[in-house]
């Protein structure tokens, strides 16, 4: 006997990449990273009182929302903490969009949002990428026609690892009536030199909502712990009404007041992966896998017919490598692979060279 | 400029209540429990090794799952852990209620009901409970002519206190075509000599998802960990569909799994806890209060028009104690207060008596 909405009873659920206890595995394959969290985490942890988890959260995550806007030169209203940026891009959709209504995504993007709008029961636009995984010259117009309601964006983007710039987001907020849920899960990991930062244009885009996660950049991903930046009349229904009114609980709240507060650590961290990524690219082109260039911390692999992009996956996997093969359409050919440790990189190039009878 | 869903935009939040940082409160308003976490969880807590945060957390809490299932004897797969049980109860709504159906609850309920159907966009039926709190005689008719999809009712009831049968519930879930949420957040302070154990009801009765929380009985409310317990048809779609896929985090898994594995402290907790509400009941009704007997770990007492709720309300917090005043229908005229510690409640008590001029 089944009670489930009929959208719910079509539906598929999102599948999470591959845990493993096995500390002998190399974990390429969900954008973790390598490295553990600051020391000023370590002791926020252990100073952490239990008999203050007898006590309600602070509902609102004050501190974490001031410590936020100070970081992004904001103010604390438009800030709003979540349990992970996916609650938060739940939440965006519950706000803004009614079901029957189109959020459109590029193809390919994060296999979250397909899921995400079926639980809405949202109509799904996508609108593909360019063979170079650039947004196609049209794509103003293709969203326009699409009427959706809301465009759910990653920058840089995933699992394709581009970037578009600030003005590309400023022209596209100013041409689509909707809102834009600009997911920026891995923009810890863009060269600085680029120069890129999205916040400013909330002043001026009331309809641009930026999410943000601690779980890649700031080592945290076991936590749970994201946060929006918008303007006020776009954070305000989403923290007064659909969230839930303690969506963050004390403890992560303080350790994620510690990570940014500690955010010089990271950002070393951030450097040290942007020096990897590119060992690790130039080592995959080599080796015939064509690896265009990246912006976070994974790169987007394409692997020769001879290997075979999902046999090659299984042949890491049986030596303890894991990485990510996605069965979509454009992707079945390719790999993702999470920046790693130097010595995991290493690990990674020597099997598939093994592999590919090149030692 | 507003971009919020028709019904988002005319609905009202969820208002939690109040919260102080101020050590010399009495703070008997949000039914915390006054007695910190067992020392299991403190030393869960001390354990955690910061450097696991960096990985996503086991996404269904499976260790959980597992300690859960053995303490109410039911398979692993028929637990599902939350966010906080309130993520549960939206959850629920998600997964079974379409836009435009009915959900019922009785009349006074807890107060977020009506704000997780608004945000749904979901009729709501509020049947009103008769004036001793007992359910109306013609409960089963008045739902059915409801046309309910979902039923969410607190067991034992909030903000009465008072409880009602196993009998009672498997004769309504029987009854009902539609899936009752039974919240039993208050359940582990209802006196043990009265057998209420609902869980065995799972096997018969498909359409009964069964909500508990770590918040009071385990005093953990600043952890946010909930969990439901049902036929696995009912648990699946959330599981695999509409939750997060990583609702709960590495920290809050450990330390819920701790709080289980060590509920002989609770219990011992439960049961002084239960002895200071009939003692606190007892002071109440003699100084005028009328207190109905209750199952949880608060009262709903009912104030003197000569003094008025709000009044006492207010004079009690310019006093540093804060109970709960409710501007709601049939609530009015009444206070809900936490059973606190003994020396908390003997202050409430003799701050009352010379409010009351009595002292």
């Amino acid at each position: 006997m089944s009670f489930e909405r009929l959208n719910i009873a079509k539906m598929h659920g999102y599948s999470p990449g591959e845990q493993t206890d096995s500390g002998n595995t190399i974990k390429l394959n969900t954008n973790e990273n390598p490295y553990p969290p600051s020391p000023e985490v370590a002791s926020a942890l252990s100073s952490i009182d239990v008999d203050c988890l007898r006590r309600y959260p602070v509902p609102m995550a004050d501190s974490f929302r001031e410590t936020a806007s100070r970081l992004h030169q904001v103010s604390p209203g438009n800030i709003i903490p979540a349990n992970g940026s996916d609650e938060l891009l739940r939440l965006a959709i519950t706000t803004f969009v009614e079901a029957g209504e189109v959020i459109a995504v590029t193809q390919p993007s994060y296999s979250l949002y397909p899921v995400l709008a079926a639980i809405q029961d949202c109509k799904l636009i996508e609108i593909p990428l360019q063979a170079n995984w650039d947004m196609p010259a049209d794509f103003f117009e293709q969203l326009e026609k699409s009427a959706a309601k809301m465009l759910l964006l990653v920058n840089p983007q995933a699992p394709t690892g581009g970037l578009l710039s600030t003005d590309y987001i400023l022209q596209l907020a100013s041409s689509f009536s909707g809102v834009i849920v600009l997911d920026e899960a891995y923009v810890d990991f863009v060269d600085p030199e680029l120069n890129y930062d999205s916040v400013s244009l909330i002043n001026s885009c009331e309809n641009l909502l930026i999410l943000r996660t601690l779980s890649k950049g700031y080592s945290l991903a076991g936590l749970r712990f994201g946060y929006g930046i918008g303007a006020e009349s776009l954070i305000d229904p989403i923290m007064f009404k659909t969230r839930d009114s303690y969506n963050t609980d004390h403890i992560s709240q303080q350790l994620a007041n510690a990570a940014l507060k500690s955010i010089e650590y990271s950002k070393e961290i951030w450097r040290r992966i942007r020096l990897d990524r590119e060992v690790l690219r130039s080592s995959l082109n080599e080796l015939g896998l064509v690896t265009p260039a990246s912006q976070t911390n994974f790169l987007l692999c394409q692997v020769p017919d001879s290997i075979g992009a999902e046999n090659l996956y299984q042949l890491l996997k049986q030596g303890n490598i894991l990485v990510r093969h996605f069965d979509q359409d454009r992707l079945r050919d390719k790999l993702r692979i999470t920046v790693g440790k130097e010595s995991e990189n290493l690990a990674l190039i020597t099997a598939i060279k093994e592999i590919l009878g090149q030692l």
